[in-house]
């Protein structure tokens, strides 16, 4: 690689140097670059069209745009337009410093979430505290385990993962009315890797594909990380847009369309059996495929048919893990698809994994699921659950911020912020506070989410967190 | 997707229309197919390049050309050759039928490995047994777990992965010379995510990579998967070919060249002091990244400066794990760079990973490394290796197989056939035999190893492996 590259500098030089305004330009052409969403030599956008979407004056991104050329970081090329410079690397020696410094991108709310303390409030994270989670279960199975056989403590995974949990999970798929054979799942990292898997196999740079306005903000990631293009749908209180949907297929011939389709990361919505029969029959006629992410279905309190369920394999593509309900710690996720595609897929788990998920892993997953106080404590965890929306819900309300809908499982409420509050601000504040928030922008593809935030009901038992965000609100 | 695919078919359906010849080009375009080495609309290999390069008659080339063309899965262009046509699906359905049809790629050996039973014999695969593992240090490390705390059981890992086992990484690292600050430290799934991650920061579509001939097969599979161009220098005795190497640099600037130091797989050998001093003053002369896998090291009976210990990080990355020394079912590997570039790395593994690697697996790495008895079982098993290599090499001599060096760790010997026996048939036949061989060519780039194999000598303890192997060879 040539040495000789542009580093991008810290925030914290130059803010003193320009306005508000041409340094928020630059961060985010900066984080564009960093997140790879703008890759060396490709063409920066237009200065009206980034005005409009960063909500400032042409000017602005004028003078942003020449600073970052002074820099090196991107060129100008006479009568059509700005670059970024070919040396450009594409990594932000910004994040060394004080996170506080980062642009707030799909990246930051990950990255807080996961490398800050316990001493912070995580109303923002993707997850529950760690004693709402089946511990009990998980300790019994670790004692198992360190009685198992050598080969399951100390030999590779098969290419396909472990057979008792496929054949378990087959089962689970059968009670939904969904004939799997154990050979039709690829057990994976996570679910997190099962997408980026599929994307290895279905994408080339370049392609387009679908998703929702809003949406999981790690499927922005991943599929910038695969260099295509992202086409959004606004969703609604029962689903995507389904005029839309069908219109995005028609003009931008997508790849597939990836989503929940129960309890829909941010909103919570669960899709109908309707909408979910109506998606596929667009899907069909404009011969798509469907990717839907599953993480979260056993949190709904009775099943509902989705995509898979009513369409099997032919188009739909399930994917899903055990993050959520039983333990992060265990990394393991799947993948259940057509039996030539599994096939497909193994060589590239091979070459990028060298094989399945661990052993361990997958047994302790096995195990715990295999243990009735699981099942148990996934009851009584619904209740909880479900008691938690409603008081977070109504305490919320009391500071003004008010839930766009009450899901029906699940622990995200989606919710709309006061007249006037910028949820990114807010978000930047609350983490002076020791406070991890999820600022709408992140899930919006379009940026056009910056009035909502999704809360994490089961990170808000502490009554602090109400006052600090009242404070923060109050002291924007 | 466009689904109105062109499938490829097994190797069955055609073996009897065609001569073993075509038949070997046929698969071979296939394989180049399915393995991402040829993209939809990618063009094909000139007939008269590619016949010499599979030391055929160009008319055969042209008749398995023209049968792909008649199958669809290629297309003449007038004037210009042949291409792959563009709804030509990267993967084969030939997967799915017995193995013995699968043609022998880098993905073969992994494979067989990985998803044949304990009823075979595998001289091939690239592990120890597992009762050669320290399975006592891991059944009292899974104990202790079962009594840790809440949030190593259920929460996600920190983006670096846990910091404990980074600290104790570092010390390894100063005992060598090395200085490494943990934050330079990123743990992984295992060494292979650990190249995955560093491809997907350092390379893009089409851009050239320096590997060594013969060289680990996976390195081949990862960056096929990343769609590079590899570029191949003969190893000798004493390492790579420093003048063909440094030939390589200026004719093709590769991004980097990745490669073991210690214990070199497929052959054993260890660069001398003097030779990482050459190779790394070739890669500074001329700004090349060096990609350090370091996963064997361990097994040396003493320490020798290798890359990292000589030129920092400045342009040498380290990556290593423990699936070889410790167990492969823990899944953990490492990456060692300067600080910016691991913060580059993070942004790419929360996207694909959602963070650090699994920090159950982290903590029984961890609590292992810090067993005495663990410490005593590494001692105990160089000397039992060490046996097991001058063993296995007298008894492979006896029935005509020479060791090609005699190494000084490990449990790889790279072994020269007997004067006309190619690798590749003897290991299908063997296969047979229920037995999994890792025949030459899947470690060579330039397919030109076919008369070597390589053994685990720590696979090869029942007699009948000997009978076997002399018996196939007879009947070839």
């Amino acid at each position: 690689m040539n040495c000789t590259v542009t580093i991008i500098h810290t925030v914290g030089d130059i803010e003193m140097a320009y306005g508000q305004q041409t340094q928020r330009v630059i961060q985010a052409v900066r984080t564009k670059i960093s997140s790879r969403a703008l890759e060396p030599g490709e063409k920066l956008p237009s200065i009206r069209g980034f005005a409009s979407s960063m909500n400032v004056s042409p000017s602005t991104v004028v003078e942003a745009y020449d600073r970052l050329a002074a820099e090196g970081i991107i060129f100008a090329r006479k009568g059509s337009g700005f670059y970024v410079s070919p040396n450009t690397q594409p990594f932000t020696v910004s994040e060394i410093g004080p996170h506080l410094d980062r642009e707030i991108d799909p990246f930051w709310v990950s990255r807080q979430s996961l490398d800050t303390g316990s001493e912070m409030l995580k109303p923002g994270c993707g997850w529950m505290p760690a004693d709402w989670m089946p511990t009990g279960s998980l300790r019994k199975a670790l004692r198992t385990l360190s009685k198992a056989d050598d080969h399951l403590l100390c030999d590779y995974a098969s290419t396909r993962g472990a057979s008792n949990l496929r054949r378990l999970l087959a089962r689970q798929f059968a009670a939904e009315g969904i004939e799997a054979d154990p050979n039709q799942l690829l057990l994976t990292g996570s679910a997190t890797q099962s997408l980026d898997l599929l994307c290895r196999f279905l994408l080339r740079p370049g392609d387009r594909v679908l998703i929702s306005d809003p949406c999981y903000f790690n499927f922005q990631a991943i599929l910038k990380a695969h260099q295509v293009e992202m086409i959004s749908v606004p969703y609604t209180k029962t689903g995507v847009d389904c005029e839309q949907f069908e219109q995005a297929i028609l003009e931008y011939k997508p790849r597939f369309y990836v989503s929940n389709s129960s309890l829909h990361n941010p909103t919570g919505v669960t899709l109908s059996p309707q909408a979910a029969h109506q998606i596929l029959t667009i899907a069909s006629r404009h011969d798509l495929i469907l990717i839907e992410d599953d993480v979260f279905s056993e949190f709904m309190p009775a099943m509902t048919p989705r995509l898979t369920a009513l369409g099997g394999f032919d188009r739909v593509i399930r994917l899903g893990s055990f993050s959520k309900t039983l333990s992060a710690s265990v990394r393991c996720g799947y993948i259940a698809t057509k039996p030539e595609w599994v096939e497909a897929l193994l060589d590239l788990q091979v070459a990028t994994n060298f094989g399945g998920p661990s052993p361990i892993a997958t047994e302790l997953i096995y195990t715990c699921m295999n243990d009735g106080s699981y099942r148990k404590h996934m009851e009584t965890l619904r209740m909880r659950l479900a008691k938690a929306r409603r008081e977070v819900s109504a305490n919320l309300a009391e500071i003004g911020i008010q839930s766009w809908l009450m899901p029906e499982g699940g622990f995200y409420l989606w919710s709309r912020l006061p007249e006037g509050v910028d949820s990114a601000e807010l978000a930047r504040a609350a983490l002076q506070q020791n406070m991890v928030l999820a600022p709408g922008d992140v899930f919006s593809p379009t940026q056009s989410m910056g009035h909502f935030m999704r809360f994490n009901v089961s990170q808000m038992g502490d009554p602090m967190t109400y006052e600090i965000l009242s404070d923060v609100i109050a002291n924007l």
